[in-house]
């Protein structure tokens, strides 16, 4: 039974059984593209896009089948911790470019389409299929504190040093450094309780229910390894081309960085879970949406601003536009309020879609010196 | 058993036990001395406040007839509707003579008075008569949530534009109509939720105990019109006069905007939460006064800035005064937190009075020029 | 069975069995040191800082003796309001000595170290030896609301009067009177409240499990009267010598009141709730930490208002530094949302403490010109 040949006779039949995983022949065109055409960036963005979405999908599939051997929030953080990786592998490119507006741009833009988008979706997904979904309310409520304490922490020098900002660049930075080795510490305490300490408590109550036989577990690690490495060399010709493409097609920064960026580097956790949510799992969705929001601001965000003193051409600190501070804190406030029910419909999921649509539009019309 | 002639018979018996009813009368002599003393404003401010109060008990009768036979939110979203209708025509009336500072106050104040006033009466009032009120805390936290998100979304504007005032009216502009398009898209999706496919998630769980036998559905729904469209008439009397007598009264026009016209816009709605906290039944109080603020949010803003490109000298945008996009949230996020634990004591109500108290306290102190 | 001869004989062997406190003989080497050296400011700092620590632990035994008699959350009430009479005693003395800054940061401070601080270390204690905590969360709910409204009470004329700030000085300091009165009028209907009209609401599930026998009733009263008096002494010779200290130690104003003060002001409470939670009543910490940041709010910052009309060089108002404000909002909003769910394990405590030590660093680092 090695993993490997199993995986060789097990793959295209998965493949064949979902349209949208045809979609995998764009991968190697995107990266022969890269070389042959480098010029041609809106095409390069566009391909790149689409090629994103089925290695998010393989992705999903493998993370499920871990999960439905692990419990499923110790794999929606699995899940979220390699979508994320997605997320850093963009922040890491506009870092070294320099390009701090965009960095900023995607940390905000992704808690926040992690915590209104993906959570609105799922809940509007299963809402539909779904007359009422209930879920763990305790392990939610449990979440969004956390999410919410997470997002204050990195909100701090935003909210204090407005101020002062001419004349205290050297204490915003001083602060940030310091905050970012602070969340690091906070995060690593973090995977010691949810994997070690009580790993019980992020343990589902519903049983898995999938239409199809998780896969071995060999293959699964494998294929997660294997599609991850994959997203990252995407990923790399879609932040090349996203900058030129976006002027083309009209966008400004501030919406590239929070709704684009955002929404194909989470691509392969709102997969995951939204297909939770049509299969009645919401605590998986739940679970990603929340657990990959907090990642973002404990482990995505000071990673960032620590890499910047080696790869950046200046230092990054942590000081946001007051614009994103409202949307980071309303996004966390909405995930806290709405999941304290422990029970979701339909229209649940059309209200937060809402508020993140307005998001959108604001970013969308937003004169681009707003910034 | 003709509805009309029921009526005939039915409601003189109503008014003569009910001696606030007897202010009835003060109904035409608010339409007859608009027509012969149109100069005398204070008098006339004075009468239709007091004529608008026995049409509003009316109205509450009617409405929880209705409410006894579809359950009580249905009854309170019905009620919050059909209250809401007195603060639309109050609006219209102002933004007819491009008063948009009392028409933005009048929007934000009636937000405010809902979430805190309503709510905070109907606590102490039903806390006074009973020990410790339970009720639904799955539907609060459900409508709770909704509110949060359509307050959110009226204040997007404020929030973000801020910054960016002077050069980007017409940023606001745009945004202000396509928010107002947004939320009165949601406005409907919601209604389809409520009143078809999660009906059932608006009916209490406490049977009625109604202390007098509920009137017939006829009659009931009779008697909504008509006075609906008395309020309507009164309610012309009291914008033209509230102007002159409130500055002969020594107020600020945010004091009045913001405190009295919602005050009197919501009388109502008041009369049937405050009746229904004083039954034991605290689902209904929680119903109106959370779900008026919501269609305050949700349909009463938008239509007024989308009618203002119609009706109104210049178009209104959603930039609200900074003091009241915080009094809003302050207020939303309060509704949220106190309606959390599904219990109810007197000093909860004493906590949320006095928050209001002091709110309006600020704003009667308020210097004018600080609008 | 007079109470002061069996206190006599009692006191004692409490000291003999607990090394913490033979620190009690630092209270007349306080006392009879300021006498002699007044002008050893560092010197006197720090004695008085390790002589509050035993006071502090001797009142905790006593008012756990009364709370094993009255139930966790009338024995967490007394407990805050003679906590918070150091709190009061230390503010006073700043007050009269016009150092309204560092009154102001006192407020603040204790506030959000009570919420934070103190609740933050309760969960990590606690979680160290009990795998999951579960405790009261109706009425944690209950008392997170109350100290929500009595936060966003006092912090209106902050918010509102923001804007206006030079011209409007008289504006806010008559707002800053009438909502000092509205908020002692609230203090004492919630000590009917919680005292009287809903006593039961306060008395903890879990039965006491005190692992030694709690002391006779008159002693523990006769210790509560006595030990108070001695951290009033203590506490004035505290006031007298940070100051000079803590430039000293090279510690700007703002971190002295906001941190400094706060901490050693809340010892007392502190002591008895992690106690509390280190026997696993985690009512009892939580009705400590929230109850006294709501009694700062309620009743020493208002009493701090009025009084300075009596005692200070001039009035002083309710208008906080901006970051001041925001931390408190966090600090109210971080206990309603981590309370919610009624259970903690020991990484709700890290991230609630990270938060507080985020801000403790903040103002640590902070211009000492940005206040």
């Amino acid at each position: 039974m090695n993993p490997t040949s199993t995986s060789m006779a097990f793959l295209p039949k998965v493949i064949y059984r979902n349209p949208l995983l045809w979609l995998l022949a764009l991968v190697p065109a995107v990266l022969v593209g890269q070389m042959l055409i480098p010029e041609e960036h809106t095409l390069l963005f566009v391909l790149s896009v689409f090629a994103i979405l089925p290695l998010a999908t393989l992705l999903s599939h493998a993370t499920e089948s871990v999960a439905a051997k692990t419990g499923d929030t110790v794999g929606g953080l699995l899940n979220a911790t390699l979508g994320n990786l997605t997320e850093l592998i963009i922040a890491l490119a506009a870092l070294q470019a320099g390009q701090y507006v965009l960095v900023k741009a995607s940390i905000a833009g992704s808690i926040v389409t992690n915590a209104l988008f993906m959570l609105g979706a799922s809940f509007l997904l299963g809402g539909i299929k779904h007359h009422v979904q209930e879920y763990n309310r305790v392990s939610a409520r449990f979440q969004a504190g956390l999410l919410f304490l997470a997002t204050i922490a990195l909100l701090i020098p935003s909210a204090v040093a407005e101020r002062n900002s001419a004349a205290n660049a050297s204490f915003t930075q001083m602060l940030s450094v310091s905050i970012a080795v602070l969340l690091i510490i906070t995060y690593a305490l973090g995977m010691v309780f949810s994997l070690k300490t009580h790993r019980e408590l992020f343990t589902s109550v519903h049983s898995p229910e999938t239409d199809e036989a998780p896969w071995p577990a060999g293959v699964a690690l494998a294929v997660l390894a294997g599609v991850t490495m994959l997203i990252a060399l995407v990923s790399e010709v879609f932040v090349e081309s996203v900058q030129h493409a976006t002027l083309a097609l009209g966008m400004t920064p501030a919406f590239v960085g929070f709704i684009v960026v955002a929404l194909v580097g989470g691509a392969a956790e709102m997969v995951s879970a939204f297909s939770g949510a049509r299969k009645n799992r919401l605590d998986l969705s739940v679970g990603i949406a929340l657990g990959s929001a907090t990642q973002i601001a404990l482990f995505v965000a000071p990673v960032l601003v620590l890499l910047s003193y080696v790869i950046g051409p200046t230092p990054m600190d942590l000081q946001f536009w007051p614009g994103a501070v409202v949307m980071m804190l309303i996004a966390t406030l909405t995930g806290a309020l709405v999941t304290n029910s422990g029970r979701s419909a339909w229209f649940v999921g059309v209200l937060i879609l809402m508020v993140y649509l307005i998001f959108a539009l604001t970013l969308y019309l937003l004169p681009s010196q707003g910034l």
